[in-house]
């Protein structure tokens, strides 16, 4: 139909923020769903969320070739150009927290024959739940652009970093203790290590934010707290 | 001087090209620099690479800030809008490079006190001669607009992934045959895959140049050869 050609600017910002919300939708539902693989032992549910990935792949290409399209047709400025270069990250982000949800279904199928005590799949668990509820604020403020709640976001990615320093040093007790659980518990670091990672892309997306409401950059450090990276030996 | 005030577009081509010259020139000190700490327990270098990453954030800012003022100012479309929106993603993937060298050193530092049998450190030392190997290349080809070499780079990735699959079923293995190990090797298997991250960053960097020079997406699968994910029991 000849009247959906031409379209405005505002319709073409209208169906770049439509994609990134379905992306969105789709990245909520792998990480809860790799997360549930994980607890429930659901090598199914993990294939399910390898499949899923290909989608998010796609519909960022297709952001991407929407917005340079976009700006090649409509030359916008100033916050105009901020809402393009913005949907071009959080895409970006967006398309690599399902890489990394992707990645933990990989190993849930790799250790659904481990010895897999519940304690210790425990706070891996309460990590997810916390990086969800990030993700789940972090996109209902892009939506909604609201620059404050983006803030609180990349103000509580320490709560996250903290946990994954704790789940990380009783990860590497449960290895010492018993040799027969480090395959598993290796596994176990990664998965952590991927979910304290889409936390981090939770806060870029609160980055992009707010410089696409403020203009301006976050100023100073983000909090980082993870801190593993200089463990040394766990309390054993 | 105000004849410096009005540029031209190919001069804001050019800053953004120097910038990134320098931010990869940058980003492959910083990764060599980390390796080598690691191999010679040089904590004094481990800690210059964690100083350095500053200035390639700066940097990978002022890259965007420029790119987004060169687009809303000269409104480029075709090649010159590939152009300012790939610097946008070759300045995204070093800088990560730099992040993730920054991880490996601070990483050094807390294993220097362990007992590092030489031969654990090898394959890791390896990883690294490869991945900066692929990274110098993939400079090269961006900075040549040389879509070929890029192709090789991307094409050469599987490499390092093979050689990464090996390293951390190995590390395993040294893991299980005595649990004195465990904290160093559970570092140096998150070290090994910091080098195959840089890998892949060097991939992206490979799928841009294409972007960049043909305007199109690479087409297919990129070579993926990780397949630890799924790693269960190593051969012990």
């Amino acid at each position: 139909m000849a009247e959906h050609i031409v379209t405005s600017f505002d319709a073409d910002l209208e169906l770049l923020r439509s994609r990134i919300a379905e992306m969105g939708g789709i990245a909520e539902k792998q990480l809860d769903d790799s997360t549930r693989a994980l607890v429930r032992r659901d090598v199914a549910l993990a294939q399910q969320v390898i499949d899923a990935d290909s989608r998010l792949d796609s519909l960022q290409r297709e952001i991407e070739e929407l917005a340079v399209a976009t700006i090649a047709r409509r030359q916008p400025v100033a916050v105009d150009l901020r809402d393009i270069i913005s949907a071009i990250r959080v895409a970006g982000d967006v398309e690599r927290i399902g890489d990394l949800a992707k990645n933990t279904a990989k190993r849930v199928l790799a250790i659904s024959s481990e010895l897999q005590p519940a304690k210790i799949v425990g706070g891996v668990q309460h990590m997810s739940d916390l990086v969800q509820e990030q993700l789940k604020d972090v996109l209902d403020a892009y939506a909604q652009r609201d620059e404050k709640k983006a803030l609180e976001v990349w103000n509580r990615d320490d709560r996250i970093d903290a946990l994954y320093n704790s789940v990380f040093r009783e990860l590497l007790t449960y290895m010492m203790e018993d040799t027969r659980n480090i395959t598993f518990c290796t596994h176990l670091l990664f998965l952590a290590k991927n979910i304290e990672r889409i936390g981090d892309h939770t806060t870029n997306i609160a980055e992009t934010i707010y410089f696409l409401t403020t203009g301006e950059t976050l100023a100073g450090e983000r909090p980082k707290g993870d801190t593993t990276s200089f463990a040394t030996t766990p309390a054993v």
